[in-house]
């Protein structure tokens, strides 16, 4: 039995989205073709559409339909603090949280040689010159992760040389958290960066 | 900060994928732009050409580009049989089995009143119409779950009706299997419906 060519097509083609193999791909075909034809076409066309109109802000590197995004063009936001994060997810829940009100550096990644991404593949050049185009302090946001950790490191090493002052934000136990369930990397984390009490 | 709309659109619309919560959605969006784009395009085109091209095969209601699939029109398939599955996926795994030569019908789903599929969803009058075209035995290949069970039991009161011959593909312990490692549910039913040695 032969499977119609443009199915296959498609299951290749779905084979491109993340944590999607094999099995996933047609399951995911069969359900689109079979049971929402009117959103396999939607997906059809807001992916060519965001292909086409999706670029990177020329100032904080996050996605953006123009040149510099609303953000970075806001004047509410502050320019003294440039926070530097991961990705896109990272920039969100930062805004989320409602704890600040500087500008932002999104990286699109972070070091992972087993994934090829070196140094080179992130936009560190444009992250030096925003930084000293803003003569501000960067906070690292990156992931408390090996490879969030490593960029960090690199970065505060590449940061420092340019006589930027880098800061990093902090690590310990989270706001509600309990010493019972809390990991034992996290705990012996925030004994080691224990803080004193001035009364 | 405002997310762009194209990508918000594009979040949106991968929602419509199985399996696909927001989070999902939302890693593969920035994925597919930042790391895919050719295959984001590649992604479009493939969907676009199937939802146009891909019907059902008038015969076996498999996925086919033809009115009549390559293997309904096969002179190498013998028409005493007909193999009764739920998905594509299934008939495939038959034909890897290289166990049998005749045609199939492809339910395109089960039984299954919780998502909202009845009687009335499957396309049941064409199986019943297929059968009596044929005049032959209908062996019934849905799955051993408690819906692909429902959909063998109420085909099998439908065909029976019709004076069709039905028979159901035997439950037991795999092949290579070990009584220590099976579960008590198959062990219970391969005694249930063991089979009389002739020597």
């Amino acid at each position: 039995m032969k499977t119609p060519s443009s199915l296959e097509d498609l299951i290749a083609a779905l084979r491109c989205l993340p944590g999607v193999g094999p099995k996933s791909a047609q399951r995911m075909a069969y359900h689109l073709l079979q049971r929402d034809r009117t959103g396999a076409m939607h997906l059809a066309h807001a992916l060519g559409h965001a292909v086409e109109s999706v670029k990177h802000c020329s100032k904080c590197n996050n996605f953006s339909e123009q040149d510099i995004c609303s953000m970075c063009s806001s004047a509410q936001r502050e320019g003294d603090l440039l926070c530097v994060v991961e990705m896109p997810a990272d920039l969100l829940m930062m805004e989320q949280a409602q704890c600040y009100r500087g500008m932002y550096f999104v990286l699109m990644g972070r070091l992972s040689p087993l994934d090829g991404v070196g140094a080179r593949e992130l936009p560190l050049e444009r992250l030096v010159k925003r930084a000293q185009e803003l003569e501000c302090e960067v906070i690292l946001a990156t992931n408390f992760t090996v490879e969030g950790e490593a960029t960090a490191h690199y970065l505060a090493t590449l940061l420092s040389a340019q006589g930027i002052k880098v800061s990093r934000i902090a690590r310990g136990l989270p706001v509600g958290g309990e010493l019972e369930h809390v990991d034992s990397g996290t705990l012996a984390q925030a004994v080691f960066e224990r803080r004193e009490i001035a009364v």
